[in-house]
């Protein structure tokens, strides 16, 4: 996961106290990444770009489909006739910043949504209901019932698992991570990125591509805090459990228990919180 | 900084191993904000909705200040005419989650650059030039040239201070914060927000309110890691020397190179790195 291009060598100068030795390091490569969308419309071929985001290169094409899908853009990988890198590779690495997106003929999309990214669209909901209510949840999703159980053992194990995969990729501790388990903490996914939601979109669009979503009976851990757009990726991709190893906004939570999935957040040395949910978890 | 409406108290369930026990927990409030400008154009006023940000609530007119300040919509205070909260209270916090801001009639504004975010809009940038070269920098800003010095055993005094500071307010473990230092480690201002880039506009936006911009002879401390989009609003507030306790990004270490800032990563207990500009240092 993490290549050559995914970080950069950089000469620097290291204090320890006051003492100052010259030394290399690794950085997190952060660069823009734009995805364009080939659509059909009125039965002429158009395309045009609807996201630039900051990204750590590696796994472009499972952030271009996820980012299309948890933002309710396309709704399934059928809708995707075609993914690929285009433009001039830049600089010396040879990267390649635009992944052009193709969908099937048939495909019908909403631009509105597109120009207008989903919670910004909203404005009623700033002045007026509860902002939950307001926010636009694509699709009107229904809340997650199922039997998914989770033992309290499985989840204290979680940490140390996404911490030993992250040793072999992570040298430069600059980037976000998520990761998908089953019920018995057997480790499915792991993806990194600078950005918190591009590491996710990657995840996703990964499973998306490879026809494993909806992800029910998964559970997703964030190396970090569990904001309002994680919680809302995830309920697309249908995720029932997400553990935080940081703390969750209150959006988060208000999301969590209005579609019962199961929030934990501080999931760390032996301990967690059960912000919403906790029936998924066997006592 | 953390007041009532910045926090929400729930009703959560602790595991501590197996044990579970009903425990209260305290959330970092996360709520959309709306930035509304109301402006002159062909001698009529008009107004419209420029950004919505998903923010811990607290600091919002500073916030709105800070974010047409550092994404270069305004040059200066003085094209403020005013700046309040208008809309309807939301929820039972009777949150108000809309910030207007009347410009000065003279004030003309590029409504290109509201549109598309700055580096959203170098297109060319993503496929041909370099990042950085492309990232279309608002008023094509000069490097910090001065003789602005630090002593290492200030700077291993700044997150013990930021610390401190935040454990009166931050009592949610959920918050990104920042804080400004003078050269003798003395805190002069700290923010947070559940976005780290908020946490910067509010901070950033309390010092231009107040008439203090350009922050020359300043050291910004950030709680966590150091993206580009940071070190771009710290150029443009003119902040000689910025501190990470996490890691910096590539992006953000070349704009440091470039615009001449002083960029440190890493600090914490005793030590740090040094990646830009280390004149600024006294050995």
């Amino acid at each position: 996961m993490m290549q050559g291009q995914s970080v950069s060598q950089v000469e620097i100068q290291k204090f320890r106290g006051t003492v100052l030795c010259p030394a290399e390091d690794v950085l997190a490569v952060e660069e823009p990444l734009e995805i364009r969308l080939g659509f059909t419309q009125d039965g002429a071929r158009l395309h045009r770009s609807v996201s630039i985001t900051m990204r750590t290169p590696g796994d472009d094409l499972d952030l271009a489909a996820g980012f299309l899908f948890t933002e309710s853009i396309i709704c399934s990988r059928d809708q995707i006739a075609s993914i690929r890198h285009c433009g001039r590779p830049v600089g010396e690495t040879k990267l390649q910043n635009v992944v052009r997106v193709d969908l099937s003929p048939e495909v019908a999309i909403d631009f509105s949504r597109i120009e207008r990214h989903f919670y910004t669209s909203s404005s009623c909901g700033v002045c007026g209901k509860s902002s939950l209510e307001a926010l636009d949840l694509a699709g009107n999703p229904s809340p997650l019932v199922d039997d998914f159980r989770v033992r309290p053992e499985t989840i204290h194990r979680l940490p140390a698992a996404l911490r030993e995969a992250q040793a072999v990729f992570d040298q430069t501790g600059g980037l976000h991570a998520c990761a998908l388990f089953d019920a018995q903490a057997n480790l499915l996914s792991l993806k990194e990125d600078v950005g918190r939601h591009n590491a996710l979109d990657k995840l996703i669009g990964a499973e998306l591509r490879q026809g494993r979503v909806p992800l029910d009976e998964k559970v997703l851990l964030l190396s970090g805090r569990a904001s309002f757009e994680l919680l809302q990726k995830a309920l697309v991709a249908r995720i029932p459990f997400v553990a935080a190893v940081g703390a969750p906004s209150s959006l988060a939570a208000d999301l969590a228990r209005r579609y019962n999935i199961t929030l934990l957040g501080f999931v760390r040395e032996g301990r967690f919180n059960v912000y919403t949910a906790p029936e998924r978890i066997t006592v």
